[in-house]
């Protein structure tokens, strides 16, 4: 069904309110909400449905545990990880206007960051290279694992061109936690070859795939980019385990690059531009009928929302939704 | 067959000097080739056999066009890529001692850096996070396409620990191009799903891959990796593309970032050890005999070398090279 943006974003931020965060934080989260939800990324509205997300009540400020000219380390206070993170990346986009790097890590955070290419297209939209690692809890193995040791740890990046910036954001898991937890709410099944049960088998039963662990995607490869991501999420942000050794603090890093620190602005971002215009030109394969750099689906669909102010939306969602307020 | 490591050290050494390079630059070079192939990997002394890489005649010193705290972009003067990516992988190295943070990009450069990983792991065995980007000429078509306009753009990581760094390396491409062109050389075909020939069909035939395209490793997601790549190893550090409009000059990005930024050296250290050990003890699938970490099969194979003194190489390599000396 169509709703109107504006009445979703109402809606969205009277869960928020009634999730317990006050004005200055709803708004930080339903940005990052919208941005994902505006362009058709499946870490929209619906991660306030169910359990949701309701604010830690142990909450504290978020303070900074260490800092240098060109480098923060943010103690997120059980805030939620969206706040946290959006805090951390205009701390790196203020290092990196002042110094050409900022890098900036978050630990004791209250999970999910939500769609992590939206920090990494702010950093971009400041003219300045953005990369973006997410860490969390335990729900993946490593390539020729069974057992769930790695986060799903997404990546993404932000590169400004001459129009809008490139932005991307992957899990190096092949399928998300929340793809999971989303087919066994519909009692659907999930893809084969994505995770495994408790035993190493191969399943396609979601609720085994929760009791088991995600493959990586891309084999060795994946896995060794899942690597990165973990040790730049949780040793290099000095996340703290609980009580029995796992892992349960969900860190982030967050880095901004000043292209000026190696090339002409202008002229890196009308090259860019000019290799994208490339691409999009080359030769198609049979049956592709446009060849999509990263990000460019999800900013036409995006445009659309804001140009007609109205949104496609699940029916089942939207109602659920506005049940969530309490 | 098996023969002396001092010997191979030898013979590699008399076919660079009969390539054109001086001393300080055959022993660079050495280090590169030697990194690969004690380690088994293929960018070792093959690079040498056939058309080789003679020095160009042309190459000029290297110099440093912009040069700030954190940064710098080296003018390769058209020296070779090892040679060249060295001398940035040290002041990469100088910088971040200095000030937390060395970026350095080069142009300019004779074609391939070899194994990069050998640069992550000298930025690693300093304490510090390396991170390198290599671009090449237009071997690989972006996801959805046919037509070569990316390079195999291979990205490595070095991460310290309390013991060996952990070093990955790996291309973006779901075939290094050499790999075609040993198939080629040797008569054999090519794995299926890796090549496109000029008409965008799929093709073991490793002729009509090297005059059609390399695909992507992983799909859209490897496709955006490759992507990402190429801005940072183009048009961050200004390649100049030929007369034709096309890519020759192969761009690289190092960057070294010190852990101290965020965390204490021994404890980061420490913790990243003690993740590798939890990973390397977690479940394996059956028929997986031990979980290996990135980088852990090549240490073992040049521990192997180093203590035996010996190395096994194919015969007809062995024979190659020692023919390359002119």
């Amino acid at each position: 069904m169509q709703i109107g943006v504006d009445e979703l974003k109402q809606v969205t931020l009277q869960v928020l309110a009634s999730s317990g965060y006050p004005p200055d934080e709803a708004t930080a989260i339903l940005e990052v909400l919208m941005y994902a939800q505006l362009r058709g990324n499946n870490q929209g509205v619906v991660k306030l449905i169910g359990a949701g997300m309701p604010r830690d009540k142990a909450a504290k400020a978020i303070s900074i545990a260490k800092d240098t000219k060109l480098s923060a380390l943010v103690n997120g206070g059980k805030n939620t990880g969206m706040v946290v993170l959006s805090y951390a990346t205009d701390l790196a986009i203020q290092k990196a206007h002042e110094h050409g790097v900022g890098i900036v890590g978050t630990n004791n955070t209250n999970t999910s960051t939500g769609a992590i290419g939206y920090y990494a297209s702010r950093v971009a939209k400041q003219g300045f290279i953005g990369l973006v690692f997410a860490g969390s809890a335990e729900f993946m193995a490593m390539d020729g694992s069974y057992e769930a040791l790695l986060g799903t740890n997404p990546l993404a990046y932000g590169i400004p061109t001459a129009g809008k910036p490139i932005v991307f954001d992957m899990a190096t898991a092949s399928i998300a936690r929340f793809g999971i937890v989303e087919a066994k709410t519909a009692g659907r099944s999930i893809p084969e070859g994505v995770a495994y049960d408790a035993q190493g088998n191969i399943t396609t039963d979601p609720a085994a795939a929760l009791g088991g662990a995600i493959r990586v995607f891309g084999g060795y490869k994946g896995g060794a980019l899942a690597l990165l991501v973990e040790i730049l999420t949780h040793p290099l942000v000095s996340t703290s385990p609980d009580a029995t050794g796992r892992k349960t603090d969900w860190g982030n890093l967050i880095i901004a690059i000043d292209p000026e620190l190696l090339a002409d602005q202008d002229t890196f971002e009308a090259r860019v531009s000019a290799f994208i215009e490339r691409v999009k030109g080359s030769h198609k394969l049979e049956g592709v009928d446009e060849i999509l750099v990263p990000g460019e689906r999800g900013d036409r669909l995006l445009e659309q929302a804001e140009s007609s102010g109205v949104v496609e939306i699940d029916e089942a969602l939207w109602s659920a939704l506005q049940q969530a307020i309490k």
